[in-house]
């Protein structure tokens, strides 16, 4: 019975868990939150990297067939700095950079995401490694995470905020718009709202998808797998947010962990 | 040339440093900011207490007269299972919900904290125990730090947030209001402003003053100590957020360590 590992600092990876099972209902998931010590978009890359290279070791422990690394942030520290794994990694930005590519019209991207992720520039570096003559802009969202963690997701303060980022990048005459923080598609809705019809809209699953189904053998069968959530900080709390952002999936075990 | 450690998650715990050296600039003062973990506010409390045992053992290494918890969400943490130390230890807490009895009138107090602080029922208890008869309500503000660290200070949008928060526990009837998080008088200006001018706005630090000042022999000459900044999670950022929350107050070195 191998699984699937999915890894974020919290419950934002979760978007791309519902993605990824709504594809494979058959697969087997574990998703490990490593709630005790988010948010990793505020802190330096090598700290994060650290937080990266505990959680990969944690899931030795387990019969994986990959390990997704669901967190922006995560993933820019793996691709400076690989961390060496028996099973295959996969992260979320490459998917991202490649989905924009192709969405993109003229070339002219820009990407959402946390400071900590800008910082790192990944995402220009990964686009401009397929469209050298792409242009690439970023703005950091730093309050959006807790925007959503505190469930004011249809919220007239979520909009003002929201409009206050995207109108501040959008100034680039972009047509394409990457979701550069696995939180950020649950916000889609204002997001859409403050971009406009003109600009297309991409987040990372789609591309991560491909990736899986290119490398990995999955499980293409119509039954049902399991998913447990593993979690550093436990509270009822995130039991809710977790439903709140999973959304129809549903989970068969929720529970805290020591790495 | 012994030293008074002060201990927070992050910088607002610098809003107690200031208080402290300005009335003790002779002082040395050695500030632990737990930056690669923040923030604590919304975490466990036992996850919290497991992180405030690991920064108590670091002060070991160094000479101190005084351990300052400058951090709520810690010193609830530490007031429902105390650590044992050698070194006197300080909470923020207790010297908060003591003024808060002062200036009340009517005993109808309010608190504003963070999620993991109102859980904790620190504040309730700690009023309850100096005056039985006391009414206290309380009001998470879990998006409050995010505002301060983003340096969203002077802002309609920060207004807007702080308001909807103050006037949902105004509805109490409240003569008194405790600002519960280190970061939250960083926004005195807006809460001040939301609650109005017949509430008495009440932080830590004039108590943790007085209470310093009975059981520790500080210094209480002209000249000027030192102020040493260590953080688990270093950015040129931190620097810049650190200047801005100490105002005048200035330091003599900000360096990165590992707990």
């Amino acid at each position: 019975m191998q699984a699937i590992g999915v890894f974020d600092s919290g419950v934002g990876g979760l978007t791309v868990l519902r993605a990824l099972k709504a594809r494979w209902p058959a697969e087997n998931f574990i998703y490990l939150a490593d709630t005790a010590r988010l948010p990793y978009g505020n802190k330096s890359l090598s700290t994060v990297h650290n937080y990266v290279g505990q959680c990969l070791k944690f899931f030795k422990a387990y019969d994986l067939k990959a390990v997704v690394v669901a967190c922006n942030t995560a993933s820019a520290a793996i691709i400076e700095k690989p961390i060496a794994s028996e099973v295959p990694v996969f992260n979320v930005i490459e998917p991202g950079a490649r989905k924009a590519v192709e969405a993109s019209g003229t070339g002219r991207v820009g990407i959402l995401a946390t400071r900590a992720t800008v910082h790192a520039e990944a995402y220009p570096h990964a686009i401009l490694r397929l469209k050298p003559d792409a242009e690439v802009f970023q703005q950091a969202c730093p309050l959006w995470v807790p925007l959503v963690e505190e469930g004011w997701i249809d919220d007239p303060v979520t909009n003002i905020i929201v409009y206050r980022y995207v109108s501040a990048i959008l100034k680039n005459n972009l047509d394409t718009l990457i979701m550069g923080c696995t939180h950020y598609p649950v916000l889609r809705e204002a997001i859409a709202k403050a971009a406009g019809n003109s600009i297309a809209l991409v987040d990372s699953s789609q591309g991560l998808v491909e990736d899986l189904k290119s490398r990995i053998e999955m499980n293409e069968e119509a039954t049902t797998g399991t998913v447990k959530i593993l979690a550093t900080d436990f509270s009822p709390r995130l039991e809710e947010t977790a439903r709140l952002i999973l959304r129809g999936t549903t989970f068969d075990s929720i529970e805290p962990v020591d790495l």
